[in-house]
């Protein structure tokens, strides 16, 4: 087991051995992901496909001299494996050693902390501008998928990379998937490309000035040391355009690519996860549900995603039944925001989904195309939480200091399954403003809820009571509650607990009423405390006798956390609270 | 005078001309625009070169029924002549009732207030989405300048539209221009398009997926007419490529495009402002000199800008002086932060410069591309501040709540000359941080500076004094500073005078010091108060006795406003802080 893999130490082994032994190779590193994935989890599809270009490009190039940029990089483990860190895959005791992204902190052979799509380009750009600024000649190479093409700060390295007239190597790994299917026009002529064996005439990145080369076989490992030796050292930017099976050597994965871009700890025999979901509906089946059911009775109503169906688990038979109702415009989250503004400006009632981490991308957008315009359009996201994704590239925290201070935006952060229905029906109803509904990251609670939440920044007092105001935000409600309980228990009174419901804007109001017969606010938010929602309370009272801690978390790229462990150490677990009240 | 203009009410007085009546129209048009431009400035090339094709679109097309959106809209004032907005440009008196771009509030032929690049095609392609799912039959067309498709979310949308089967027309107004000249791949591909009068094979919007068709006389408004109505109703996308001339009409603008995109109040014969700059030193001469001293002396150090050369005021000839210490680009605010930190990664110092509005388009580039990774690149805003530029679409007033709140990135505020070139020295020299340095928007200052801010949010106490604490960030410091002199004056005690310099973090030995002689600070910034810097400080001070008051501008997207009336307004002029201080 391993017999290969276990003598690779770094690129200069995977130069040493036969064309024989690298497709050995090749087969043990399948086995090392297989090791891994089974049992942590994490992107198969990307992985499985690019084993043979990864080891070409060692046994061609010189890394770290010569530099790998990788997109996403969610298809670097292959990477990974050559370069020093193949105990991440096969010993089971090292798993968490690597992340599953390529990180500078791991080694010296990856070069940037990436998860976001569409980057890899401009980041090596970046690289090769300094190289020929210090008059160095080492080769740069940017990896990326056909998926994150679309993305803009893709497209833009593209048309810059037209310019050089330095080393310049782009390889498109074409596995003709993002995360679902690919959505745009330029796919059309990628499937040209391929059909032609890159003759066709119409070519893209010949459009964009840009020297090009195919080779269909991507999972031949001689074909591709062949291709690779031809670009090596050329002196201008081109593009190595290669076709590969994504999920290859897995023929569940072969045959159902969207499901196996990414997977949960799985039995490879059947295929099936390893631990059980329990019975619990989740706030995206519920969103699905919604979605579905609006659908049928409101034609003006559409989804719109940027190739993130999968954030609210939306299927691919869901898609088709949804037909000219769901609009998936490819990784394109600029795109996607401007869309929806001009869709709701016409009169349609657009529903956008995707992850908070990736809707950061398209903040401008939100700013100007939407909210400058006031457009109704709803935007839903999930893993807003601390609680969920906790890659540093992943993060959903940031989001309160982010979206929250836009004007006319309006972001609700809902306390329970009955409240978030209730917002996503007021919100894809109304006419009047822009609005960010952030799903709970936290288990679903059942509560009654309003239904409608047009008097826009009123806060919900869900018990009166004294001295203490707790104001508990979205899913850390139910902290909130739990501290209210523990304050009677330990100090014999009843503080009032509020959820304002509102993220973007205060209920001057009831604070103002706060002030008569309370002389603390606490505040929980489930993001970072800089630029959130607590301090604009702080702000509030500054200058009055009420007394406001902001509790949430520090402004930090926290990486791989255990978020209860995180609470603990920024003293914002309930007993904490408590003991600092003593 | 304007007597053909002055019947124009709406398109259908457009279509009631004869060919060689619309031609003495566009010369009553440029002279419109004449009279507009030489006396309150505003964009001159962009305008100047749409004026047939608007015609000609008028005339063909239906509006508001068939919905134009332009691209920035910085080319609409002959499409707002036509729609019963001609006061706005032959009546001095109504000058002011018109934005320099569209405006659905002006008018409903208009369907987005827009500024910022790249953004026509897919608000657009909205618009036809709702159209599609309403079943109705309208033309969208969305009009884009070259300059523009080089954007993310321009060339997003480009692929979006490559999917569609329903009417779309793309009217790429290409002027061989965007501000200043064009830079990437893609432009060589417009210029063999033109050369070949459209019949190149190599043609990136078919590439795309998109029909395409050519038209090389863009000013000839029978052609545009006759190339209109052949698109008029088409079934599917398409591009209609016309070749126009930027600044056509006016000798000088034709000869220098650069300088005649956008133009303050001027005397049409000779071209030169009608009014005294002065001869201050402005802080972007200051920054240039800072460039062309720097690049000479060390060959690591290279400019990198979105197509915005101008921020700073950076000449053609300083340009080509720089030779490949400088990099445009071109609109690609993305591909510029990723470049960046990717150049600064392999040891150069990139010393990226564009205005405080645009930047925002690279939120996530800024949060993960570059502050993940932590590398060592320098950002300077122009325009950061309330004072500059007004129109709601290019306010700078948000710089402080978006980037003040993401990890990592250090965001400088100098408050004087000295200030501003120490901080730059030590930025683009150190190797730990990237860094955002504000442009002050308040005139030029003078006082003596640190040189090293290596100790990171490290505030200085510029005055020391007792009861009020008085923190005022950047180009707020003189307020600062006059406001300590009138508290001396009005209450006769000396109060504390603070400038932080860091406007992302908090110096906290500092605020703890200023518990014990002090029971109020004030806080002075230049953006809005939510998720800014003041907000950081109330929230520190939250639980304890210290009061804390708030100045800055509130989330709210101003327009056209005078600045010295809004600061009354907000009740943060000195004496109104005196006052409410009493």
């Amino acid at each position: 087991m391993y017999e290969l893999l276990k003598k690779i130490d770094g690129p200069d082994d995977v130069k040493k051995l036969s064309q024989d032994e690298l497709k050995l190779l090749a087969n043990e590193m399948r086995e090392a992901l297989f090791n891994r994935l089974t049992k942590i989890g994490g992107h198969f599809g990307p992985n499985f496909g690019m084993v043979e270009a990864t080891i070409a490009m060692h046994y061609v190039f010189n890394s770290p001299k010569d530099k790998f940029v990788f997109d996403v990089s969610h298809q670097s483990y292959p990477h990974k494996m050559l370069t020093g860190r193949r105990n991440g895959y096969i010993d089971d005791e090292h798993f968490l050693e690597d992340s599953g992204y390529t990180n500078p902190d791991e080694s010296e052979h990856d070069f940037f902390n990436v998860g976001h799509t569409s980057t890899s380009i401009a980041l090596a750009l970046g690289l090769a501008k300094a190289r020929d600024l210090k008059h160095d000649n080492e080769n740069v190479i940017a990896v990326i998928g056909d998926g994150s093409l679309s993305g803009g700060e893709a497209m833009e390295a593209l048309n810059v990379a037209g310019d050089m007239d330095s080393n310049f190597i782009i390889v498109v790994n074409d596995n003709e998937m993002a995360i679902a299917e690919n959505h745009g026009g330029m796919y059309e002529n990628l499937k040209e490309l391929r059909i032609s064996n890159g003759k066709s005439s119409n070519n893209i990145f010949k459009a964009y000035g840009l020297d090009y080369i195919y080779e269909e076989d991507g999972n031949d490992i001689s074909k591709m040391i062949e291709v690779f030796k031809k670009v090596k050292d050329c002196k201008h930017p081109i593009v190595v355009h290669i076709h590969t099976q994504k999920g290859k050597g897995y023929e569940l994965a072969e045959k159902n690519k969207e499901n196996w871009h990414w997977t949960m700890p799985f039995d490879r025999e059947t295929g099936k996860p390893t631990f059980d979901f329990g019975n619990v509906k989740s706030y995206t089946e519920m969103t699905v549900d919604f979605i579905m059911d609006k659908a049928k009775k409101d034609k003006d109503f559409f989804v719109i995603t940027p190739a993130m169906p999968g954030a609210i688990g939306l299927s691919r038979e869901q898609r088709l039944e949804l037909k000219d109702q769901y609009l998936d415009v490819g990784i394109a989250e600029e795109a996607a925001v401007a869309i929806a503004s001009g869709a709701a400006k016409n009169g349609a009632k657009p529903l956008l989904v995707t992850n908070m981490t990736f809707i950061q991308r398209s903040y401008d957008q939100i700013s100007q195309d939407l909210c400058i315009n006031n457009n109704p359009v709803t935007m839903v996201m999930n893993y807003s939480s601390f609680d969920g994704l906790t890659d540093v590239t992943h993060l959903g925290i940031f989001g309160l200091s982010v979206f929250t201070n836009i004007p006319n935006l309006v972001v609700l952060a809902p306390t329970s399954a009955e409240e978030y229905l209730n917002m996503l029906e007021w919100s894809t109803n109304q006419r009047q403003h822009p609005v960010m509904i952030l799903i709970p990251g936290n288990e679903v609670s059942h509560r009654s809820a309003d239904v409608d939440f047009s008097d826009i920044n009123k806060f919900k007092m869900e018990q009166k009571g004294e001295k203490t105001a707790i104001i508990a935000l979205g899913d850390f409600y139910q902290r909130g509650e739990e501290l209210a309980k523990e304050i009677n228990a330990k100090f014999g009174y009843t503080p009032t607990l509020i959820n304002p419901r509102f993220a973007s804007g205060l209920d001057e109001e009831m604070l103002e009423e706060l002030k008569k017969e309370h002389s603390l606010v606490i505040t929980l938010e489930d993001g970072i405390i800089e630029g959130g929602f607590g301090q604009k309370i702080a702000s509030y009272y500054g200058t009055s006798d009420m007394k406001v801690k902001n509790y949430g978390l520090k402004k930090e790229f926290y990486d791989r956390y255990n978020p209860e462990e995180l609470l603990k150490e920024l003293e914002m677990t309930t007993s904490q609270i408590i003991d600092s009240l003593r």
